[in-house]
């Protein structure tokens, strides 16, 4: 690892702390690897073990279920973690494999060229989410055009992967020098991702912090993290994050640019950015937003807004275009930034500085112009083989919200739509993970690849560890709504499971299923904490007399008694039938 | 108040502490009353007063906003409580009055011969939720057929409540023995409202308890509360919550006639549940569950179902069928109910004893065969003037929401429909109200008009305090973000408002026109805990620097002044071209 300067976490109480609440194992899960084509590729998974099922007929076994994982090799106990030396560096041998037969190039470009990459066959395998069809991946036993919805193959291969990569239609965001993380896809024909920002801010939190939030997040789920760090320290912070990172990372790099013209946004220029740029590439982040259409002639339609422009790239960008009277470097240098992100497969997230900061301001002038421009860029960036995503808002009412989906597709020819929430209403500070789960489930079923979450600190303050879990949950909640509305096969595998193990009362099950296993049984726990409760056929919700689904087991038991009576009944008719000679009618 | 037994809640120190919770008032926070067109109406509303504005032209004042406002006289500090006494009566004029003139008549009955009733009055004013609504309505300046949407008006008149009564596709839910309540409306072309359920358990939970959380859901905005009481002192306790109540209290009398039966299912009949009914109806329950839709020959329709019956009712219903070989009881005597319901004006809440306790099986044979037959039912209470609405589900996936509020709208006349959540995925326990609150708020923009809560306990345990709050909470965010969607007069002015105070940084009003006051600023000062924070242009998410909101204001400014520069250059521009002639070409 690169040492930024001599501090270190090693050793401090700090990184114990860290790797004690990242490497902790769920409860009843076990980590698992499905190997793919060749030994380097293995795609790590959480089994879920259940219990037996027990009846009046003896017990049953019930099978294992996968889960996708990502919270990277911190949850293997046979892996040794030292946050001083980062995680193990697997994709180093693909990565060098490929640059030794080639210039850099960047999935897109490979894809193009009908290359299935090691990355593209781990996504695949990663993506089924269920262990037999990766089983008949393997042998082939699968029909090629064994499809499920209109877009949604029943088997994802990896060549599917790289048709949709080619496409445009989805992103592997993989920096060449970030060999650390275990590859994923963002494409609305995969399951729906989430991204957790983190970072600190001038006035709060340490490097310690941030790393133990990154970990703590992909313990919970996050797909991807934003380091949107601003304060001290910013480079260092980044590097510990990227080298610890199992998930790709992504930042907004005109905060550290601002940083260094000492916070005068009048002062930014090209140069200092592309500076910026080449210094994070080299470091390994693999997303960059850009807000690259935030046009001068857009800024004034943002003036009668009840809630301006609040995007914090956008607004820095507004003012520099107003002081200078000039169009935004981004946009005129948009080229040059394609050159860089190429050389190190960086992927686009196109900022969308003009999004709406109030449900007031949803669908306005501003936010569909910039939406635009975004699109025309998109091609550029796809000319330049850079994958490319776009950034939606924001604080959206529900009627509103498929339009912004429609649009995107439209105008933006199908790249990712990335988007924040969106908010379903302003009203709710300190719940605004539910404001915007709300719209982030809805905008997932109508196609949004990734779902950028929000805490219940948003527009308050920074959120702590625990605001960050809190986030999570919410947003793996939208994002698997999303998945099942969308009809992504596979995904109801859970739900059923949960629900067998539910109405079967085997608790611990249930509880193991579901997304936060401690919470489940902690609740479960406040009114009944004795383990013999765990194997009632009742909760404290209800009570025994009163157990809904004791009583529908019983209506089961009783409707099976009385179809095993009734065919009693009627063999017996039909011996005497047969012995009374076998005739329709009795003759008289 | 009839006295039970001699056990009294007053003086305790359990009752100082419900006074305690229950009467606080929310800070920046006035209780007002509007007044009708006699002074017997008096109508409720929490007015927000806010901070004024202060820029470089000066200090400028904001308007107060008014709030719906559903926690009764507790937190109003002129009114003294007294929990042994109960509420006071108000409604008892009205009643008095209306019986001397003609037999027990319902809300619909009155509607249907063209009465405007006080309740109904009474509600036209709060669901104006604005000031200068009333004042027009008052006045009678406003265009009788002032129209928002196709069916929502701008102004909401008596008339129109009680057209909406008249053709049942709205409730006025208010037993004639309950006085105490302030009048409210369940319909869709009103505010949609939410439904908290408390009551104990034979395992947990003391009538204090009850009561405090009675009070404390009124507080956090349950526009309506259910009793679902099932262990011992059943009528006592529904008695203090009755007294004690602002809101119209539910019930679901089948617990209770099992508790008659030793909660043995088979042995319910006819009489034990009679005499429930008339028990509960005289005690002033204003509406009651009635699984009559459970049909015999729908009881097999859920035997392959992964959950099979979930709901308590259905299922000790379903029990009955079976053993009896009969049809459930609620639906061969539901013209009998109907008798007892209109006796009291009792509104019906027809039961979804079949509805879907996983995704898996949402929208199933069951549950569409039950809603027709819920269809049938509607109509018999209609012609028997009983007020009716109609309980849905359950688990639903996003993509099945709007099959099932059609379907209602279509078999059930339009009568309003009332369901839990639906949630729409099984894989959060811990995290119901969020998997729920999404599909309330797509149901309610769809068309449902009351949403029942889920807290964070469902399907682990009874809720606490803390998750009654969790859950309103939730639920508040998915009724308003219904009610923005649908379009619905006023619902944006709080959106509006409390935006306006975000982008102008006073943080005292922003905190204050929220859902939760406390916890915003809670959740502000962790990170910012001093006062002169509450008025810096910046939080700790971003810190000074970065504040997009400073940055936008500034932009706002920066664009005013090159607005005012062009003037002024055109100004001189105009000048010069008159001092030259006025002519559009200087001749060559």
């Amino acid at each position: 690892m690169k040492k930024i300067n001599s501090r270190s976490l090693d050793n401090s109480p700090e990184s114990t702390q860290i790797l004690q609440t990242a490497t902790k194992l769920f409860n009843g899960s076990k980590k698992v690897y499905i190997k793919g084509s060749n030994e380097d590729i293995k795609v790590p998974m959480r089994k879920v073990l259940q219990t037996s099922s027990v009846s009046s007929e003896g017990k049953h076994p019930n099978p294992p279920i996968y889960f996708y994982d990502t919270s990277g090799p911190y949850s293997d106990p046979e892996v040794s973690i030292d946050i001083e030396s980062g995680l193990p560096k697997q994709r180093n041998a693909w990565l060098k494999l490929r640059k030794s037969s080639s210039p850099n190039s960047t999935q897109m470009s490979l894809a193009k060229q009908g290359v299935v990459t090691e990355e593209m066959e781990y996504i695949a395998i990663r993506e089924n989410q269920c262990r037999e069809k990766n089983e008949r991946l393997r042998k082939g036993t699968y029909h090629k055009g064994e499809s499920f919805g209109a877009n949604l193959p029943d088997i994802i291969t990896p060549e599917f992967v790289r048709d949709e990569v080619a496409s445009g239609r989805a992103v592997i965001p993989a920096n060449i020098n970030h060999p650390e993380i275990e590859p994923m896809i963002i494409g609305r024909n995969f399951k729906i991702k989430v991204n957790a920002n983190i970072g600190n801010s001038a006035l709060s939190s340490s490097i310690h912090d941030e790393v133990e939030k990154l970990t703590w997040a992909t313990r919970w789920g996050a797909d991807t993290v934003m380091d949107l760090s601003t304060g001290k320290n910013i480079h260092e912070t980044r590097e510990w994050i990227v080298r610890n990172s199992p998930v790709p990372i992504g930042t907004v790099p005109i905060y550290q640019a601002l940083e260094k013209v000492n916070g005068v946004a009048e002062d930014l220029n090209w140069d200092v950015f592309k500076e910026t740029l080449i210094e994070q590439a080299e470091q390994g982040v693999d997303y960059f937003t850009i807000h690259a259409g935030v046009l001068l002639r857009y800024v004034p339609m943002t003036a009668e807004r009840v809630t301006g422009i609040v995007s914090r790239g956008g607004s820095i960008l507004a003012k520099w275009c107003l002081a200078h009277h000039k169009e935004n470097f981004l946009y005129t240098h948009f080229e040059e930034i394609c050159k860089i992100m190429r050389e190190y497969d960086v992927t686009f997230s196109l900022g969308d500085g003009l999004r709406p900061g109030s449900v007031a301001d949803a669908n306005d002038e501003a936010q569909f112009s910039e939406l635009k421009t975004l699109g025309e860029l998109t091609q550029i960036a796809w000319n330049h083989d850079v994958q490319t995503m776009i950034e939606g808002p924001g604080h959206v009412p529900m009627q509103l919200i498929k339009e912004n989906m429609d649009l995107q597709l439209e105008e933006c020819s199908e790249a990712p739509f990335y988007t924040l929430g969106p908010l379903t209403t302003d009203i709710a500070p300190g719940y605004d993970h539910i404001t915007s789960a709300i719209g982030a489930a809805m905008i997932g079923w109508y196609g949004c690849a990734m779902l950028c979450y929000v805490t219940p600190k948003e527009h308050l303050g920074l959120p702590n560890k625990e605001d960050v879990k809190e986030g999570l949950m919410a947003y793996r909640i939208a994002a698997h709504a999303g998945d099942l509305a969308k009809g992504l096969p596979s995904a109801q595998i859970r739900d059923n499971a949960l629900s067998d193990a539910r109405f079967d009362f085997r608790w611990e099950d249930q509880f193991n299923l579901g997304l936060d296993p401690e919470r489940a049984k902690s609740y479960h726990d406040e009114t009944l904490p004795k383990d013999s409760a765990k194997v009632a056929h009742f909760c404290s919700m209800c009570g025994p007399k009163f157990c809904s689904m004791k009583i529908s087991q019983d209506v089961r038991e009783y409707a099976k008694k009385e179809i095993e009576a009734q065919e009693k009944e009627m063999q017996k008719k039909a011996k005497e039938f047969r012995e009374a000679g076998g005739k329709i009618y009795n003759e008289v």
